[in-house]
């Protein structure tokens, strides 16, 4: 088997699995617990949210957990809209967000808030000239990842963190929950980056288990009301095996990052390098500015669940962009906003790969294109 | 150790882990994934939902998978609230609800919904003459819980239903995260229920895993949106090995029930008869119409955290009232709403019973308890 469908969900790593195990049957206790039993599982916590926020770079009561990369989306945007609706009920997304975000947006929409979509370019990248026209005086948040999920862009977030640096009254919202281990914590997180949002499973962490940043003094509401857990911002019993576990993964994550992403890059370049000699291959994917692990492509005239399927009869497993789309069967979002014509934008597929991946399965998934897209001539002939 | 703290979590069984380990390794692809890989997780949810649907007694479309109970509550309440606001914007909630549904209800309260609280009688049961009173033509939602939290008292669920019967167009959600397991289904989930909640964390299932239970064709709006999980109604990648190890627990739970719940029935007889004999000693449950498991009491002039950590020194671990208010420091909400003086209401301390315990360990309780007893009496005199 070969996986290439990372950016969908990883595997999680057999010492998350472990520590996952290990809290749930020993640390089993409920925080709130006054006993020990209840002190333990504070120790354990806590713990965990130093070690993200030190691999993080941000304090530990500027780490708040979740339920995952959609709930720490939703949080965001509904418990700000829903925080400062009094100073205004505007807010800005990027044309190219997840549905988590994009969703939410749209949620808000039908609820008393506007919501303008900052467009991109050609090549997926939010327009920043764009954005700035679009701020109004009641503009209460700025949305926009730090790389988009369908191709890979790294998003300007330090332009954005410029163009935001005198107008304090906007939160400034960060997706990036396909950035994390993929580009450097300060491409991401920089100090006008006011919330960001991260999910467990996209890194070997478990399901389930999300991260929010809020940075310190920054107002929002709570979505999960309840016990008064996460300092009274997000209520309910704490998955403390999972957040220990998740935490776990991140270290393991971000302490071989040095060596996985010039790996990855590597089995990157060959990909797009050897697709680049096909013809019928439309390539939406680059090296230079698109995070390390995200090769997009389409066969033209071929939708992609074709190909998708085509590879899986191999025992390789890649995606049509972005899981959440795909059972639905709408053409990937991001090429749409990018200005690719339809039928273009539904031959698009994902290959998005790992550290756990190596060069040999590379050498085996070219081997297998060539015998796809030989196929797929003959029936187009 | 004597844990005796089982309505705060419960410690998941071994098969639960199991199952959690197995589907973790084994099944890792994302739900959404058009692959087989994806075909497969989304066949082990389906499963589980099916699982959970027959152990309910209700159809799998009706079953939804959250993060908690907490999630369930929130969704409940406020999916409702906005879903029906152009309807109606009051909504009753039980005086003695948890806070997952009562700051839910404080929140809604804040933001253009008007709430009224139900009344309950002294012995701590909804007074259902006076909830009748409380319905208007604007009224959209009536929440009850099953069974309190603190206390233990079996809330008048067949009433209310018999009282909603007439009126379709309040939803009726029940909490029943105490319930479940504890009390036939039947108790909780007539046919007027339209929403239920769940925790697994409660019945031995792992954190992070909440079911709510929503009757065909009701409407609610969304609380997380995104990339269109669970019928496009609660987004997120499925935590699929905790949804399993979740349904795995339900059964397991449910199977015992008709042999777990007599033996509880009776350690609690034999701790309520036994208490009874003390003169400092106030009782707060019975055992005619209150759960099984719970016994909730105070040693006259002590404060409830006292007696929490002077079993604690014997590796006994009981409760002040509710581990969601118990940091906080607050008198039991539910004694308050009863008309029980915030004197004596601070005295309370909940031992909550599970099959895992035994007679032994209640004979165990009971000598330790007789030291504790003694030693206040000493303090006070």
């Amino acid at each position: 088997m070969i996986y290439f469908d990372n950016a969908a969900t990883t595997r999680p790593y057999d010492e998350v699995l472990r520590t996952y195990h290990e809290v749930a049957t020993k640390i089993f206790g409920n925080p709130s617990s006054l006993h020990n039993l209840g002190s333990n599982a504070t120790r354990i916590l806590e713990a965990s949210r130093k070690q993200v926020a030190n691999l993080l770079g941000v304090a530990p009561s500027e780490i708040f957990f979740t339920s995952g990369g959609t709930e720490s989306d939703n949080w965001a945007l509904k418990g700000t809209a829903f925080e400062k609706e009094q100073y205004g009920k505007h807010i800005i997304v990027s044309a190219i967000e997840h549905p988590a975000v994009k969703e939410s947006a749209k949620w808000l929409s039908e609820h008393g808030f506007a919501v303008d979509y900052a467009p991109v370019d050609s090549r997926g990248f939010v327009d920043v000239e764009a954005l700035a026209k679009l701020i109004k005086s009641e503009t209460i948040l700025v949305s926009v990842m730090a790389v988009n999920n369908e191709i890979g862009s790294i998003q300007p977030i330090s332009e954005i963190s410029e163009l935001l640096a005198d107008k304090p009254t906007i939160t400034f919202h960060v997706d990036a929950v396909q950035a994390i281990g993929k580009i450097p914590v300060s491409h991401y997180l920089t100090s006008r980056v006011d919330l960001a949002s991260f999910s467990a499973h996209k890194f070997h962490g478990v399901r389930g288990v999300g991260i929010l940043y809020k940075k310190e003094g920054k107002r929002i509401s709570s979505l999960l009301t309840g016990g008064g857990q996460e300092s009274d911002l997000r209520s309910t019993t704490e998955n403390v095996a999972g957040i220990a576990a998740s935490a776990r993964a991140l270290r393991m994550t971000l302490d071989k990052e040095a060596l996985a992403l010039p790996k990855i890059a590597k089995m990157k370049q060959v990909i797009q390098e050897a697709l680049e000699e096909f013809d019928g291959v439309q390539l939406f994917t680059e090296e230079e500015g698109f995070a390390p692990n995200i090769i997009t492509f389409g066969i033209r005239g071929v939708r992609g669940e074709v190909v998708v399927h085509a590879f899986e009869e191999h025992a390789i497993y890649i995606s049509t962009t972005s899981a959440c789309s795909s059972k639905a069967g709408k053409p990937a979002g991001t090429l749409i906003a990018m200005g690719v014509p339809q039928k273009e934008a539904q031959t698009a597929v994902r290959i998005s790969l790992d550290d756990d991946n190596d060069m040999s399965q590379v050498e085996q998934f070219l081997t297998i294109f060539k015998h796809v897209y030989a196929k797929t001539q003959k029936v187009r002939r």
